[in-house]
């Protein structure tokens, strides 16, 4: 598909994805949203909670840093336990010092005096971000993200993920949103192959896709049309449907 | 945690999951597989259907080609459309050629035969793989994985990808099991994190995890102990627990 959206990519911090423990959902509710905004998702990488692994694939993404993407959406690894090292990774891939910073805990501080707890150390570790980094809203539980460069540092917890998505997305230049139109077929995929293959020649600027799927009536295969003109992916699906005599 | 397990990474291909349509779940499948046949996986990624996309994760992953990892798994793209471009994207990065392999050429013949259909080109796609390459049996519709150094390559359909992975993993060397032992309490993060970080220092060889979890009874945290020697395990635990009066 053929776009000049800004690109992204979202790197999910955590070994409980690895050993299988969680089933990832971050990741697939931002890609929602990054198509519906503007923006071109070009990669999703899984590490485990290892300063190491999270330095490298930042680097590797984030443009600021001579990485490959205009964007990068991290998830995971800012609370308060031990296991949670991704404001010192992300300080430590932008060179920048990680500190309690002041607007942080005054925000942690406010909802602990509506709830009635007391800071403590542990508490107070998720106000610490790097320095020069500016704060992301956390609507459900106040520890907030952070962005730095092009880094967007949000939690893990999926309330949570959502709410600074759902905060941070609109402040971010995007670009035009993807449109897309499907139609379903009780046929396999190597049986409408040929035709698609020849519509998504004819419609070099679109992507076509085709994904087969099983159900209680059988086999049979979704075609989808996607890309960032209404207009061309209406003519591409009608061709598609002439085609198929659908 | 500590583990001479051989170490493996999976390597997602598909715009589809990229663009938000399709929850990826496969790598989840296959990352609880692992942890319990003894291969310690590292890293996930999820990348478009992009030649040098994937080129670049196959070299990066696969230790016989220079590669960070032990094994390789991939999943998607190895269907009849012309989207299908894994089978190519592999044969580059092993620098073999790919072309159609009798012995699959005869698997998906008898599947024809026996449901009466005709093989066709785009069919016959199925068919092609690297030269060198040894195949993945596909006990749901004939159309096989293939492994070639320390890549495996299977498909993205949920149902045929289990199927290749109840096929494969029994054959590979495994390592030790991942053991594991969980409990919730009704507390938050921050209140047991001093008490978590004092039981990971005192077992550097177990990975000891909060997930903070929230349900119609308010929020909690699961606490998991995981590592390879079950009695260490346990005795992690009954520390945990007696630290916090559970």
């Amino acid at each position: 598909m053929q776009s000049d959206n800004p690109t992204a990519a979202i790197l999910v911090i955590g070994d409980e994805i690895l050993s299988g423990r969680t089933r990832e959902g971050n990741a697939h509710h931002l890609a929602g949203v990054l198509s519906a905004t503007g923006f071109d998702l070009r990669e999703i990488r899984v590490v485990a909670d290892d300063q190491d692994q999270i330095v490298a694939a930042i680097r590797a993404f984030d443009k600021s840093l001579g990485g490959a993407y205009d964007l990068l959406f991290t998830s995971g690894g800012i609370g308060p336990t031990h296991d949670d090292i991704t404001a010192d990774a992300v300080g430590a891939a932008h060179g920048a010092i990680v500190e309690v910073n002041e607007e942080a805990r005054a925000m942690l501080q406010a909802r602990y005096d509506r709830i009635g707890v007391e800071m403590n150390e542990n508490r107070l570790r998720m106000a610490r971000v790097p320095v020069g980094a500016t704060l992301i809203d956390n609507a459900v539980s106040a520890a907030p993200g952070f962005s730095i460069g092009n880094t967007h540092v949000m939690a893990g917890v999926p309330e949570v993920f959502r709410a600074m998505v759902a905060w941070l997305i609109p402040q971010l230049p995007g670009g035009r949103p993807t449109q897309s139109d499907s139609v379903e077929v009780r046929r396999g995929e190597s049986e409408v192959a040929e035709d698609l293959k020849a519509v998504a020649l004819e419609f070099p600027d679109l992507s076509l896709g085709s994904y087969p799927f099983q159900n209680e009536h059988g086999w049979g295969t979704n075609l989808v049309v996607r890309g960032l003109d209404g207009a061309r992916v209406a003519e591409a699906m009608a061709t598609l449907r002439e085609r198929l005599d659908l």
